[in-house]
């Protein structure tokens, strides 16, 4: 299917509203009569324009895979230094987190079990590539001399552990600051790529 | 409810299968009638046993942390050096987690929001007194001249991002060694916990 902008739209309106519904009932607890309702579409409707629950969810990431793509990465891809960047993914994917805590990324992240087969493989393609892409720039960052020995592949899945686990207890209306939070992460994940103890 | 010995046996018992049935459904999918089934129990058995499935949560996650306790805390409880204490610590925990990625661990983690009420708040002092005992370890390591800045409470949660992410991607059977990936963990927490830059 050609999607159009307007279906485009339409789609991820669905997306917002279907994830926020996922996040509440997690995606066994909810059923597709919950979701058309609180889309506002009968159910007919909504498999018109999803095709099944599975491809939903599959959407759903798919969408949260883009805003990384949108809000962050298409955003760093012109820094030259592989430091700079690798810093500013680390801030730019911090803030998608913080902000999003309810919503696709969440989904994401919490009801990755839930996909399957040829959609789950699917999206693990995206999240592999953006796997590689910080263990590309964790590589050249460790270029300089001195750096301790450190597979790109586990600073990778380290950083991706702390920061994706905020979702589980960040709260911006707590008494740590986001700024200090992102600040206190940034320097703690350089010294543990870079620093000699 | 006095437990006897032999009724904390059988609890035990229900938790480890019916933490397996939450694993594969989500706790929201997962009905009574499965989780009697897989024990081989009437519902009505079950019922008499755990009381409610909000409580066969609760008792699934009380034993998750009851299981930190006995084969972590415990065995490092008499350690005098607090860096080393941590460091076993550290070590118990990522163990945990590798060893029991698909069972009560991972229902603590992964149905952290599907529990309510008062068992919720009762767990969340049991995950609390960890991390505060984590805070307190962390702090007791930073009194070394040098040490960067860096608030104890946001180190804990990075260690348990780290740590606890390792059920969504780590693979006992993959190309990375539990033992190699454990000690690059646990030195580039240190080195971001201690190292200058």
């Amino acid at each position: 299917m050609q999607a159009t902008t307007e279906s485009k739209q339409k789609l991820r309106e669905i997306c917002r509203i279907a994830a926020r519904v996922f996040y509440e009932k997690g995606y066994d607890g909810a059923s597709m009569q919950d979701i058309a309702k609180a889309v506002g579409l009968t159910k007919a409707g909504l498999y018109h324009h999803v095709g099944s629950k599975d491809r939903l969810l599959f959407e759903i990431m798919n969408y949260g895979m883009d805003i990384l793509d949108e809000t962050v990465l298409q955003k760093v891809k012109d820094i030259a230094d592989p430091r700079e960047k690798l810093r500013r993914t680390i801030v730019g994917h911090i803030d998608l987190i913080v902000r999003a805590r309810d919503q696709e990324i969440t989904v994401i992240l919490h009801e990755n079990r839930s996909l399957k087969g040829a959609l789950r493989k699917k999206l693990n393609l995206r999240k592999r590539q953006y796997i590689d892409y910080l263990e590309d720039l964790i590589s050249q960052v460790q270029t300089q001399p001195g750096t301790p020995q450190l597979a790109p592949r586990v600073a990778a899945f380290a950083l991706l552990g702390m920061v994706n686990w905020l979702y589980q207890w960040f709260d911006p209306e707590g008494p740590i600051k986001q700024s200090e939070m992102t600040e206190a992460y940034v320097d703690f994940f350089f010294r543990g790529l870079l620093a000699t103890p």
